[in-house]
């Protein structure tokens, strides 16, 4: 036994400071505290930190000078909220013990396979916040390209599910839909499920938030209704209507995949395995039983080309039969943006217009989503295969997914019009031609610049797709903000860089 | 032309928090400032940062509350050095530009082969602070193993090179001595300095500080003499003694590879090709033309058994030939510490013992550094090979060395005498028996937290090797601390684990 802590109780007073940064737990600590001097602690030393019940493991970044008294302590407010610390509490720190795990890590780096033992021991010490953001960069790193190969990625989906919650339900099918991403606006998730539901499968889905782009699904949802239910309020709302459109981070279901990809997104890092994994996971952990996989090929989009989406969807469904998971993917155009708002409450806007079958409602939006809503209905049994399209078709057009939509935002709290922004300014075509390219990065980056997704009005609005004539003055695209700032800053992006829109003369 | 800085100025004025995350970059910004709002930066963001001729990349660490007013931000103290800021001065922040080396990272983990353009635009890059921590980590994971070919290696050593500082002499040889480390106390550089000096060789030799043991040979000789030397005080140096005993913190030789230590240290993932590159891009940078290159083996040592010792020896000969330095490896026991102190005044004792052939003197560290001085002697035109030994053991026994070595110490600033700690405790034996093991990780460990190398003073006086034969009660290792908080600390650590000195019955 350790009695080292009643001996010398290495113990400092908490003091919020309102550090975010994101979700690594950082301590600050004064360089000339008894725990320091004690311990040995010196910058960047990973520090185990103990509080009541909770244990976490956080960076230290020193502190001279008088932020802090030399009897207190800091957090970051990812490491307050897994403390569930308050001001003024008493923390115990301690070096924290060598992680076993690591050593698996370093085996995959050397590349060795790894087992499931292996795969959840990491996932385990992930979950639990015990590794650096370095550690983690390793992992993935070590996992990138093609270096797991299929009972390695089932191992990984299993870990992941097996260190989150997991929703079970007492019904079968449980159908689910998911896009693999990259394409600014193709927000079809609502409109499946609004189709899917009114035929009166179950759809419990959860979302999540923009972490990169300019709107995720539950963004756009919360500029309608009420998001942020626990499990049983998606429970009561799936019992009632036989679906969700709720936000996946209230639930902690694959807890793991979030901090993976936390680390992943900045490294920009694609890793076939961890993709697989990451999707499935959610999937299987959500308890699905069926889900349609859309995979969007283009120079822009996460999938490059054909071949890498067939080897995904290869994947996808092998991993999923060993988890009990129907699998159908779906490859689609991801060469331009779907719908013409790219902001959350610009796409629902658009989700909003199909569903009421307004004239003016994007078509390739309501196309992709009947064609998705299609598959997903051929999971039911009494829609045989090919005719799921033509279901789906009927039941938008004749107003019975409207109805349903109503009925599960009416279920999460009540339908609210999603809101308009104050600021406009359309950015005009600088000759006559035709529309020859769109720049989805950059288009999505204009977006972020006028204010989305924390501005939830902010963003653009496409005014016509690839192959559009055009003539010279007429609006391209227009920016939308919620402040006249906001607004001269994304239109000084989009001024002072190569046309996002590009128009060639025709 | 980029022309949104003049017309919409995104500044702010720095205030100093005193946060030190040892060597990355941190700004600290509030949630509500006008830059985050109109430029979208988030926490863990990347921001550009100008001050006056300065350019960084810093991560961005988000302020809720008053620890900074709205038109403040603060810089972790690496970010305050980078940039030459002070209190009150005004910043400038924009988007950084992707990094176009970061592709070459990404082929790297994809398994591509990379070349010396590659590896030289990701060494400026890190060099300049763009890289994140997680990028670096990322590049280690994807080279680590034996990922990197020779040429691989040959081009990463001569990209560290490339964006260092290089000194150059105007005589041949200029010899150096490397010990690939892992070992406690192993510090034979001081001893072989001054006989090869001694000899008429010039060895201009820059060490570096701990950075995760208890001493490094710049913290022992500081014990002695000043080590904080320039280039031109090392030349002057040289040019007075034919030799130095520097920090080579001073001068930027190789700072790419200072900044990949930081980020492979606490990942312990070891990469052949980045050991080679590391020691022999600092050998060249400074000049040297013929090094020696001691290699303990050892089951705690850096490397771990003979044939891994060979195939590095022989990497470290072959990438040391592009680069018209010879090398010659030394395989030596790793298997337990040398000398008898560890801590660097403690190991500034014994090295002084050797010098003035002291009855108490250390004879293992004494017959390893007459044994490396020897081999680095042989590069000297007046030296056969196989003769080098015994020149050597002449210079030392004669008081030649000693003098040198006073006087490098006296161009240097004056010697004087390593401290001693003013509180001790013996670590006895708990049966009789004889020494089977020592655990160097935890000695290391324990003299750490007895406040080396902070603690001049500090750290552990071993009593006796592995084979000796001890009576119950008879002290194996004695702690000693500058305080008796830092004493009785390391002495808990001590009797809280397994023993450190392994006494089994005779």
């Amino acid at each position: 036994m350790d009695n080292r802590t009643h001996m010398h109780p290495s113990t400092l007073r908490l003091r919020r400071l309102g550090i975010d940064i994101y979700q690594e737990a950082v301590i600050y600590m004064r360089r000339d505290c008894h725990v320091c001097r004690a311990e040995g602690f010196e910058a960047q030393s990973r520090v185990q930190i103990a509080h009541g019940e909770h244990f976490i493991i956080a960076t230290l970044n020193v502190v001279d000078g008088d932020l802090l008294a030399p009897e207190e302590a800091g957090l970051s407010e990812a490491a307050w909220r897994l403390l569930g610390a308050q001001e003024g509490d008493v923390i115990t720190l301690a070096h924290p013990r060598p992680l076993e795990s690591r050593s698996h890590v370093r085996a995959k780096v050397y590349g060795q396979r790894l087992n499931g033992a292996d795969l959840l021991a990491i996932m385990r010490d992930v979950t639990a916040g015990y590794y650096a953001d370095i550690d983690i960069a390793a992992f993935i790193a070590a996992c990138a390209g093609d270096r797991m190969d299929l009972d390695e990625t089932v191992a990984l989906t299993r870990a992941m599910i097996d260190v989150g919650e997991r929703i079970d339900w007492d019904t079968r099918p449980i159908v689910d839909k998911h896009s693999v991403g990259g394409l600014p606006g193709n927000r079809t998730t609502p409109i499946v499920v609004a189709i899917v539901a009114a035929h009166g499968l179950t759809m419990p889905k959860t979302s999540s938030r923009a972490i990169t782009s300019p709107a995720g699904t539950a963004d756009v949802m919360e500029t309608m209704t009420e998001v942020n239910l626990d499990v049983a309020a998606i429970r009561r709302v799936v019992a009632r209507e036989g679906a969700c459109l709720a936000w996946g981070g209230a639930v902690r279901l694959s807890p793991a995949d979030d901090i993976l990809i936390r680390v992943e997104r900045p490294l920009d890092l694609d890793s076939e395995g961890q993709l697989v994994a990451s999707v499935l996971s959610k999937k299987a952990a959500a308890g699905s039983t069926h889900v349609v996989i859309d995979v969007p090929v283009g120079p822009t989009a996460k999938v490059r080309t054909e071949a890498a989406a067939r080897t995904l969807s290869e994947r996808l469904i092998a991993v999923g039969r060993t988890l009990d998971l129907t699998v159908r993917t779906v490859v689609s155009d991801g060469t331009q943006p779907v719908g013409r708002g790219i902001g959350p409450a610009l796409e629902a806007h658009d989700v909003l217009a199909v569903l009421r079958r307004e004239i003016r409602a994007p078509q390739d939006l309501r196309e992709r989503a009947v064609r998705l809503a299609g598959y997903v209905l051929e999971f039911a049994a009494d829609v045989p295969p090919g005719v799921g399209y033509a279901h789906a078709k009927r039941i938008l057009d004749d107003g019975r997914a409207l109805k349903k939509f109503e009925a599960i935002c009416a279920a999460q709290g009540g339908l609210r019009e999603p809101p308009r922004a104050a600021y406009t300014q359309p950015v005009t075509a600088p000759r006559a031609g035709r529309i020859v390219g769109i720049d989805n990065r950059r288009l999505a980056r204009a977006a972020k610049l006028a204010g989305a997704p924390r501005a939830a009005a902010a963003g653009i609005v496409l005014h016509a797709p690839i192959g559009t004539g055009v003539e010279q003055g007429r609006p391209l695209y227009t920016l939308h903000a919620e402040t006249p700032g906001e607004l001269a800053y994304a239109l000084d992006y989009v001024e002072g860089q190569a046309p996002i829109v590009e128009v060639a003369p025709a």
